[in-house]
Formats: structure tokens, sequence, C-alpha cells
């Protein structure tokens, strides 16, 4: 049966935002609808321009017969900083602050929208380093770790501080936890990552930086390599970090906790 | 500046897909585009049709003052099925089988499409039933929250086994964990649940239940209502469940450590 541009143009945008970061030949999108090669390189060129216009990301049409077509989710940089700052008049409530300097999140991080586009931002940043897999540590990070990974379409591993029988195997290093100072653990199910991959870090919350650093190690006794570190918010107040190799979306300037104040600003992905 | 039908089509779509079980008025697209209503009722019809005949879910239209358009993501139950079967062939395999009669599922958990899918087929099952948040245990029950959650959109909430000084004040709970057959603990961020929530419970895999029946306890602790239990896998050789009100999307019917095999069918949403 063949199908009206009007219904390709709809199903095709379903098709290209499931499938982030996938080359899709023209001959699927031709058979599927029943239509011509060169109806349906319109219709990419309407979509294109359309996503284009309305900040919903890339879509490039390869040629050749090993082509196709390859959404790749972005976010501008002057929408990804509107978000942002919203999100830092949000976080400067003093209800948020708790005991120690850290901040209640976990509103903030359970709502899927926000999410979503905390993962656009930073995805949006890595989509020339051909990432193959995202990494956190448990639990915070876990939210983040998935809506990255979901906008670069790569599977993304979870570092856990407590052995579980679930996993199997697992690789396990020690690292210094900057807030404690104490030497920790962490876990990796052995499995779970494959030698040579190129992992981007995430994760809720940096304070001393100790925890990243341990994913760092922990990617190398997998042979793989760190190719970026990436913070939803770093308490910049903490002198003598361990790590100066990552970038935030908000920075926690000052806390005050006995006048319950604390003040927030843009982070260093926005220098 | 006025707006062609093709681009409106894809902006919409676009628009659509990322507001699910949102009522959106067609003022909102007729001044977006500069387009008559009457338009905009037409193109919405086209979608409509699109996202029905593709089983990408229901567009409805409201009418009157408070009226607009709302769409919900939905999957067909032989569409689930097909996929669900996948994934049962995928985990079929001996290399899975943990000690304990445990099943690796890291990898599958991990896959941001997979994912996506099974959180589409659990929220599927609750359009109708005014959930307000989903609820699961860390760590690994979170991907799947967040994907249910995210197709519901409403947020999800996360309960510990461990205490975190990042949450701020906590409810907790004791409950019998049926596996080890121990008094354990759970704890709930005060803040993080509102009284008269209408909870979605979801796990990665149940055995005897006693996590699930936590969490039940927990919800009533926060004056709220359990409004489903549903978990990606359960075990199905466990006897004595301390549970029956939940559905699966998978049973893992058999387990035969000795000679690692292991036997794998659809779950009880599929009876």
């Amino acid at each position: 049966m063949k199908i009206k541009r009007s219904e390709r143009l709809v199903d095709m945008t379903h098709h290209l935002l499931e499938h982030p970061h996938t080359l899709v030949s023209l001959t699927y999108y031709s058979k599927k609808y029943g239509s011509a090669k060169s109806s349906i390189s319109e219709d990419l060129s309407i979509i294109k321009r359309t996503f284009e216009e309305n900040g919903i990301g890339i879509v490039e049409t390869l040629p050749g017969a090993a082509g196709g077509v390859k959404y790749t989710p972005t976010i501008s940089d002057s929408a990804a900083k509107v978000f942002i700052e919203e999100i830092c008049e949000m976080m400067a409530s003093k209800e948020r602050l708790l005991p120690g300097g850290y901040v209640y999140l976990s509103d903030l991080l359970g709502n899927p929208q926000i999410l979503q586009k905390i993962g656009r931002i930073i995805a949006s940043q890595y989509t020339e380093q051909s990432v193959t897999a995202v990494m956190t540590v448990a639990t915070k990070g876990v939210p983040i770790a998935q809506a990255v990974a979901s906008n670069l379409n790569v599977p993304f591993v979870i570092v856990r501080r407590d052995s579980k029988i679930t996993e199997g195997s697992t690789v396990s290093i020690n690292y210094v936890s900057g807030s404690s100072e104490r030497v920790e653990k962490m876990e990796l199910s052995k499995r779970s990552l494959p030698s040579g991959s190129k992992v981007l870090i995430v994760d809720d919350f940096m304070k001393g930086g100790g925890t990243v650093n341990g994913m760092k190690s922990m990617i190398e006794e997998f042979d793989s390599e760190t190719v970026g570190v990436m913070v939803f918010a770093e308490a910049a107040y903490t002198t003598g970090k361990e790590t100066d190799d990552y970038t935030s979306l908000i920075r926690v300037d000052k806390v005050d906790l006995r006048n319950r104040t604390m003040e927030v600003s843009l982070g260093s992905h926005f220098d």
C-alpha cells in the first residue's frame, strides 16, 4: 500500500526520534511506505529542516550504497542555558540544604522530563566522541546515566559500592572517598564492559571528586578509555578536588549551614 | 510566520511524543504555527490515524474551551508479546545463571532501547489508573522505574536499603526478605512522596516477594495507595511467595544449577 507524504512524515519523525545515532537506509523507508527513494529524500529534507529550526536535532543524509539517514539529538547552547537556569532557581531553596553541605536533588532527578533534558544536554556535548558506554555509580547517578545513554543510544553500566549476588563475578577497586577521607571499595560486574570501550562518566553530585577518580581507575581495569566526565552539580566551595578534568551543569558556590542559605550558578559546561 | 502543514506535522509529532499524558490546547499549536485551529485539527487527525496504524499510541482530542489534545503511549498486546519473546530468548542462556538461582540481567537493563520498550509495555497497562508516582527499590529497579515513569509522565521514587545523607529525613520500615528470611530495613526520603499518591510498584526480579511487600507497607506509611505491582522477571520456581498481587513480564520457570540450564517463558502479564 502506498502511504501519503503526510503520514510518512509523522511515522518517520517518530522512527528517527526512537533511533538516535542509528544509520537507517533509505531502502528501509522506501519499502516500508512503498514509496520511491526520491520521495523519501524529499520527506527527509522537510524533517531535517524542521528539526533544525525547532532545535530538535540534526538529521544527516549520507549518500551511496552504504548510506542512509542518521538523527543526532542536540540542544542549542542557549536553550540548554535557559533550562539549567530554571533548574538553578529550583535548586536555590533553603529546604534543599542538608547537613554536611549536601543538597536534596531526588525530586529533580526523579522527574522524567527534567532527566530527558539533562540527558540531551550532556549527550549533545559528546556526539562526536564515539562514546560506546555511559558509566555511573549507584544509586543517584543511575537516572542521569540512563537519560544520557538513551540520547546517545549506547548502554550504561552501574558501578556499585556494595557487592550484590545478582552481578556475577565483579572487578573491584579501592578509591579514596574525598568527603570522608576513607579508603572505600567499588565494584563492577566483569561482563558488563567490553575492553576497548570509550566511556563517558556521569554523576549527580561531585564534592571531592574521589568517586569519579575511582570510576576512572575502574575504566582502566577494563582496558578502556575515559572519554569525558560530566556531573549534574558540583560543590564548587570544596577545595582540593582530586580531579579537574570534568564539567558540571550546575555549581553550588556557597553553602551557609548556619543561616541555611545557598548560592547556585551555571556550571563549567557554560564557561 | 505561517508554517506549512508538512513542517507542522513533524514538529507536532515531536512535541506530542515528548509530552505524553499531557493535555495540550489547540490554541498552543495554533499560536506556535500561526495557523487556524481548523488546520491544526486536520493535522491532528492525520497524526492520530498514523499513530494508531503504526502502534505508536493513542491521540485523543477533547472538545470545548478546556479541551485540547492528549497523547497516550501504548503498545499492542501482540507487539508486546513478540518483544518479550525475543527477550526470553536472550535470557535463556546458561551464562546468565548465577549462584543461588539469580539471573544476570544488567546488560538487558542497561540497554536504553530495551528499557524504553519495557517501560512502554508496563505503562500501557496502567494508562487508565491515574498513577501519580512510580516506586522501586535501589539499584536494579531504577532503570525500569524511570522508563515506566517517562511513559506515564509522572515522577519516580527510589526506596533504599541503606540510609544516605543526601536524602534528608527518611521514613524507614522493616520487612522480611524472603530469600534470606531476615528482617531488613528500607527507607524512603520523607519529602519524596506526597500523601494520597497512587503508586505503581515496579522491580527487576522477584523471588520471594518480600521486597515488594516492604514497598507496599512503605506506601501505606505515606498514606498512599498501591495501584499495581509489575516486575520484569519472576522466579516462578520459588514457592510460598509472600504476595500474589502482581504481574510479571517474564517467568523463570526452572533453574537447574547443577546442569546450568534454565527455562524461561512469558510472564503472567500475558496470561
